[in-house]
C-alpha cells in the first residue's frame, strides 16, 4: 500500500463517492441501484466506450482526434461513475481492492515468465 | 471540483497509475497494451463482474456472501486496473473526468424532471 | 442433429450469409471486417441490446409495450447480423456449433444435479 | 426475403429454438430466464467470446490455430444460445428480425457514400 504526506490514498475516491449519492439521493434513484443493475450500467458503459475504438486500428486508436478524445473520455467516466457506485453499494473500497489484485496479478504472472508474451496465466 | 488539504483529488489515483507503469514495463507489455486492447480489456472485465450478477435476483445481488463479495471485489479492481492504464495512455485525467461528467449528468437530469424516473434524459 | 424434410437445418442461416458477404462486399468493408473487429462489433451490440433492460425489473423485461419491444427486436437482429458475419469469416457452421454447444452443456449440467438451481457447473 | 425450396428460411432456428426450450424445460430454469436475464447473458457470453480475441493483432485474429478456433467456436454458440432463447421470450423471429436489419442498414449505409469508409450512418 502506498501512502500520500502520511494518508493512504486508497480512500481518496471518496469525495466522488460522496457526490455520486447525493446525485443519486435527491432524485431518488436509490431504488434503481441494486448492484445487480449497477454492474450491467458498467458493462453497458464499456460498450459504449469500446465503440469508439470499434473499426479503429491500432496505430488510429493511439491518435484520436481532439474532438474524439474529449468524447472517448466522458465514456471512459461514465463507468467510473458506476463503478464508484457499485463499490459504495457493496461497502467495496475500491482503489484498496485495485491496488490488492495488482499484487495478486504479479504473483500470476511473474517477471520471467510473462516478459513480452500475452499469453494468459493459466497458459504459462 | 473538490479539495482535500488544499490538494485538488482528482490525481488520487496517481499512485495506483504509476505502480501500474512499472507492471507493465517490467513485463514489455506496452506493446499489446494499445488504447483499443485496453477498451477491449475493459469491457471483458466488466463482462466477468456482471457474471457474477447474472441470475442473481436485485435482492440477492444486494445481499451477497462474504465468498461471493471477495470475488466480486476483484473483478470490480480488474475493471479499475484497465481504466486506469487506458486513461493513462491517453491523458485522461481520470477522477477531473469522472467529476465533469457527473455535472454534465445534472443537467441532463434535473432533479424535478427526473425523480423517481429511470427514464433516459432523451425521454424526460 | 436434426433434419427437416431430409434436409439439416445447420446452414439454415446461409441465406442470411450470402446477403451479408454482398452487403460488405459492395460497401468495400471487408478491410473492416477482421474476427477481431467483429467480435468487439458482436459485444458492443449486444451492450447496446442490454441498455434496453438496464433498469427494469425482471417483471417489467418480461411485459415489454409493443414500442419497447420494437427496438430490442432490432438490437437481437444487430448482435444475430455480426455473429453471422463472423462465424463466416472464421468458416465457422454458426447453427451446428449451437447444436454441438448444447449437447455439451446438457453433459455439464445434469438433469439431476441442475434441475432448478442456477449454480455454475463448476459449483454443483 | 429470401424462400428455399418455396419455405422461407426465417423460420430455420426452431428446431434449436424446440430443443433449447426443452433444455430448460427439464432442468427448471425457465424462472431464471426473464428476458433481463437473457439478455445480461448475451451480453457475458459476447465478453466471453471477445476475451479471446483480446491481445491479437486483427492479422492474428484472422489464423487462428485449430485449438483456439475450437475454443471460439463454442463461445460463438454461447451467444446464439442465448439469443435465440432471448427472442424466444420475447415472441421474436430472430432471423426475419435480422433481415429487416440487414435492409434498414442498407438505406442508412447508401453505398454511393458509405463505400471504403468506416464512418457511422450519423457522420456520414
Amino acid at each position: 500500500m502506498t501512502e500520500k504526506n502520511g494518508k493512504p490514498d486508497e480512500n481518496c475516491l471518496e469525495d466522488l463517492q460522496r457526490d455520486l449519492r447525493r446525485f443519486s439521493a435527491v432524485r431518488e434513484w436509490d431504488q434503481f441501484h441494486t448492484p445487480k443493475n449497477l454492474a450491467i450500467a458498467v458493462s453497458v458503459e464499456s460498450g459504449e466506450l469500446l465503440e469508439h475504438f470499434q473499426w479503429l486500428t491500432a496505430e488510429q486508436s493511439a491518435n484520436l482526434s481532439a474532438d474524439h478524445l474529449a468524447k472517448v473520455r466522458l465514456e471512459i467516466a461514465d463507468v467510473l461513475l458506476y463503478l464508484v457506485s457499485l463499490s459504495d453499494k457493496l461497502g467495496v473500497d475500491l482503489v484498496a481492492a485495485a491496488f490488492e489484485k495488482l499484487e495478486i496479478n504479479a504473483k500470476k504472472y511473474p517477471v520471467e515468465l510473462s516478459k513480452g508474451s500475452a499469453k494468459k496465466y493459466t497458459d504459462l
